[in-house]
Formats: structure tokens, C-alpha cells, sequence
């Protein structure tokens, strides 16, 4: 099956997680006004249960075309938070958490190069599809003893269609 | 007084945080080898007495020159971690925890675009020290309850030299 990319916004990708970028209604101003803070962007959550907040950076090469998706994965005991340290575009495949994944389930939006997401725990995803050239974001996630990642093929394949 | 920055490394910097980038000794290969990991890379503290993990974007001016710090500010409570999502040059001024701090003990280093910062909690700073044109950082940083920001007055005037 194919699929086009929908835009990102925060409405829309509700279900799945936070899209993490500066909007002016989170303003605050702050450093007597020299820098503004657009605050608490995500949910970040980590289980309690011997979980830790971890800084990574995840260093992506484009993903070949034609854009092919086998496989999801999600991480049941925390949320994942990505931001692009390069402003390319780029593309977001997910699912609604449960036991099983389905082609038809998956859902592709494209992001923008300012705009960073976080998915909440247990919602299914794609790794990092790249579209341009090499591209890092920083990676804010969960750390600790436990098994943290879930992967499932797809029963078939999806393909992303760029227009 | 006056001070020139230094170079950000990671082992002068340790008494008050992490660098946070992506060096060689801390690749993981992940996703089939389309992306590489680069593994834990901020000691990320938050309060268990009510502290939570905040993602914020923080949108900073270029400091004004001459480049003369009067203040320095601490978070008691939690880790600060900034990454610039464009890659300038900026200035980080540190000083030790204490219940004081004195222009002395101001120590300023020269990140480079690639680089963030994690401030450990109780580290004195100063506020973002931006120097070419507007830049956004994401900052990973604690929510909650509680006092965690405390400013400080310095007794004389840093001035940044720039060579």
C-alpha cells in the first residue's frame, strides 16, 4: 500500500506523541528579556522503575527510495524525544499503541526542520527516515534495566510516496 | 577583570557538566546501521520530590558587546542541558557551586555550534551568551515544585575579551 505524508502539527500527532517546537503561544520571557522560553514542550516520560532520562545523539543517512516500510518498533517503558540539529526536513511514520501493528495502521507526517517530536511511550514507530543528506538530532529518551524496545515487521510492505 | 574563553573540552568542563556531542568513543550502531547512536551523553538530575523533565526551546539574542557579565544564576534543584539547534559559536561562563560566587571563580569557554551543554544542578551560570544572530537552543531542564533558580549579583564586572 502507499501512503502520502501528512504535515506535522500538533493537533493531529496528539495521539501519538508531542510535536516539540516554538510557538508563540508558549512564550515566556526570561533573562530580563534577552532570550525567550518557549516552555514545557513535551511529556517526557520515564517509568519509575529504574528508568532514567538519557541525552543521545542519533546521527540518521537518508533513507533509500523508493521509501519502503517493513517495520515499526516502540518502546513500552518511556517516551522518545527527537530534534533535528540540522533544520532538513524529514518524516514521521507511527501507530497507535497495542500488541500488533498493522500496515493500515501506520500513519506518515512530514516534519519540518524546525520542528522536533516525542513519542509517547508504546506508540509504534519507524526509525528515522531521512530525506536529504545526514542529519543529527539530539535524542532524549529512557535508560535502564528492562527490556525498552519492541520490534514488529509489517505485514506488508508501505510505501511512502513524496509528491 | 577581564577573561578570555577557552575551548569547550569535555575534561575541563567536567566539574561542571557535560559536553554533549557526538564523539567517536560513543557511536552504538543502531536501526540495521542506517543511524548511529551516540550513547548517554549528559548525567541528566532531576529532584524525585516532585521534579519532572521539561523540553523547552530557548530563543536567544546576541549578548550586547562589550561583553560584560554582572550576574550569575543556579538551578538547585535539576540538571540544565542546552543544545543549539543552529550551529554558532557561543560563550558558556561556569563557576563552582557554592553558596557564593565571585568574578574569580568565572570560568568562560568557547562552545562551538556542535556542541551543548548540561549544567549540573547547583553549577553557577550565566544566562545564554549568544554572539552572531538569534539562536534556539532545546533545553532539557526541571519542572516542579519548589525554588530552583537563584541569581547572584557579582561584585565586580567579567569582561569577556574576544581575540
Amino acid at each position: 500500500m502507499t501512503v502520502s505524508p501528512r504535515p506535522l502539527v500538533a493537533e493531529e500527532f496528539s495521539l501519538f506523541g508531542d510535536v516539540v517546537e516554538a510557538l508563540d503561544d508558549r512564550i515566556v520571557d526570561i533573562n530580563q528579556g534577552t532570550s525567550q522560553r518557549f516552555h514545557d514542550l513535551a511529556r517526557i516520560s520515564i517509568d519509575s522503575d529504574g528508568g532514567r532520562p538519557l541525552a543521545n545523539i542519533f546521527r540518521a543517512s537518508p533513507y533509500p527510495r523508493p521509501l519502503t516500510l517493513t517495520m515499526m518498533e516502540k518502546h513500552p517503558l518511556g517516551s522518545q524525544l527527537f530534534m533535528p540539529l540540522q533544520a532538513h526536513d524529514y518524516l514521521v511514520a507511527v501507530a497507535l499503541p497495542g500488541p500488533l501493528v498493522l500496515a493500515e495502521d501506520v500513519n506518515v507526517f512530514l516534519a519540518r526542520g524546525h520542528q522536533g517530536v516525542n513519542f509517547h511511550p508504546g506508540v509504534w514507530h519507524h526509525p528515522l527516515l531521512v530525506l536529504v543528506e545526514q542529519q543529527d538530532f539530539i535524542v532524549i529518551d529512557r535508560g535502564g534495566p528492562g527490556d525498552n524496545l519492541v520490534e514488529a515487521g509489517l505485514e506488508k510492505p508501505v510505501i511512502v510516496t513524496l509528491s
